[in-house]
């Protein structure tokens, strides 16, 4: 029987006990350096060094909180950044973290329309067809987060895909950083553009809606802004929301409360540098402590729900 | 010394003669049987077979059009859509159209905030540290298609990118595609949406403006809305207009002028399907096909641009 991508995340949210998933981020400097080297003297100072550096660092980091998060989220540009290879090291990331138990999120805010957004829908949520019988995986991940700037004609293509391969899509809606307001808090006939967002999305989710009330539409909605994360929840109540700016860009546990439901479900929180990273700031190695770091934040959380009323998993 | 984009791409069109340039959207399906065929014989029914087509394909194209257009546009989409392979031949489809002397329009509408922008931005318009004193192209694009949903956070990295390296960027203002109103059109304070995005290109262009009045800051501006193209061009005087929407899905030589400023600079035309796939319509040979319509569409332009007055190159 197929699953819709929200079963799906929640059923991952409940087994690991943790609503935080992990940003793959990997800034090159930031790799440990022992890795670098390794790399440097097989392939040189090439794009493929820095790309192999990158695998060897994400599977470390994927083996180090796989049992702990039920997600990971590599960010598409640290890949791009790095050329053919990069992408290469991209898809090698996204299978084995899939192969360790982990549902993947593809961070690259795509966005087009009709046919081309049906492009990006095969190439990450879906199937590219090699002729009339055969089709593969150009990039196996479980979701994409989109921009929806170019209306429905660029968002339905990608959420029929989702539907019909188990995957889901990820809409940006009230992003995490300083400037979001310049466009998305402008308001028009009495709402702002992210609550007009929100209710388009809320649109495109309701005819796709799991037992627990949840769809494969969710949102990207900031932690640094918990205000506009609540009238959001009230907009969107059967989006998962993604929600960035947690850590290193500002948002506490309890700033995130906001974005769940009372049934402590209907909400992912990411952290990346502060959990990839750890061990710039703790020293030791960068496995344990981006494990440590992990399970801390992850509970944090749940405590934070507890202490909200919100009951979790 | 160096130039800024808005320079170099205004002097391929007075060099070509020609504002059309050709969006190089590889759909697999209407590629020759043949190219197809001989890519299957050489890697079985892969997606490295695909991509090999694609890039065949393409080739022919850019040897069929670079002498009479001044740039193409490959839509990221398609290529990602055959996963790895389909980026490498993304990256040769780009690197041979260069050596061609056409300049390359990734259409990639990539948008993120902060340091994930500037990786987009190292990506596509400028370079990869490798270390602390070594640097390379990712992909030697010459511009980007941009999405500013989120602001000028996620802009200015790539403007700045933009400015240093000669390359250039192409905000989503107005788009072509029917629901575009759901979002653009919204009227905030007596503004539409899309006008105010206009003003944010205006003022990210404006400190980085060349000798004829030209900013690397470009806009997209679709084909199929000429009046509400006639409004942005006042708003945004220094910014070249990329305008989609032409041929196929309907927007005519006429239909363009309001794209164009008065000294017949402004605007670049894109054409996808109608010229690429236009031997399916006419038959013969796809590069001689393809290379007819383009001065046709070219040439249809530019009478259009004649007829308003608007003195061409």
């Amino acid at each position: 029987m197929p699953k819709l991508f929200s079963t799906r995340l929640h059923e991952g949210v409940c087994a690991k006990r943790s609503a935080l998933i992990v940003g793959l981020d990997p800034r090159l400097e930031l790799v440990p350096e022992e890795i670098r080297l390794e790399a440097l003297r097989q392939h040189g100072n090439t794009l493929e060094a820095a790309a192999e550096a990158v695998l060897e660092f994400n599977k470390g980091i994927i083996d180090a909180v796989c049992d702990v998060v039920p997600a990971v989220k590599p960010q598409l540009a640290f890949y791009e950044q790095l050329g053919v290879p990069g992408i290469a090291a991209f898809k090698e990331t996204v299978d084995y973290a899939k192969q360790q138990g982990l549902l993947v999120v593809a961070d690259g805010k795509r966005n087009d329309i009709g046919s081309t957004a049906a492009g990006y829908a095969d190439a990450y949520l879906g199937w590219t067809n090699l002729n009339a019988v055969e089709k593969t995986r150009a990039f196996a991940a479980d979701a994409l987060t989109v921009n929806a700037y170019l209306g429905s004609d660029g968002i339905l293509p990608l959420v029929e895909s989702a539907v019909n391969n188990e995957t889901g899509v990820f809409v940006l809606v009230k992003t995490s950083n300083p400037s979001s307001s310049e466009l998305q808090n402008l308001i028009c006939s009495g709402k702002t553009i992210y609550e007009i967002m929100g209710g388009l999305v809320h649109s495109w989710s309701q005819a796709h809606i799991d037992e627990q009330g949840y769809s494969p539409v969710g949102a990207v909605v900031g932690a640094t802004f918990p205000a506009e994360a609540e009238r959001l929840r009230g907009v969107m109540p059967h989006s998962i929301f993604l929600v960035p700016g947690f850590g290193a860009q500002g948002g506490g546990p309890r700033d995130v409360v906001p974005c769940f439901n009372n049934d402590g479900l209907g909400a992912i929180v990411n952290s990346s540098r502060d959990v990839i990273f750890a061990y710039k700031k703790r020293g030791g190695d960068y496995k344990s402590a981006a494990r440590a770091v992990a399970l801390e934040s992850s509970t944090a959380i749940y405590q934070a729900l507890v202490e909200a009323g919100k009951r979790p998993w």
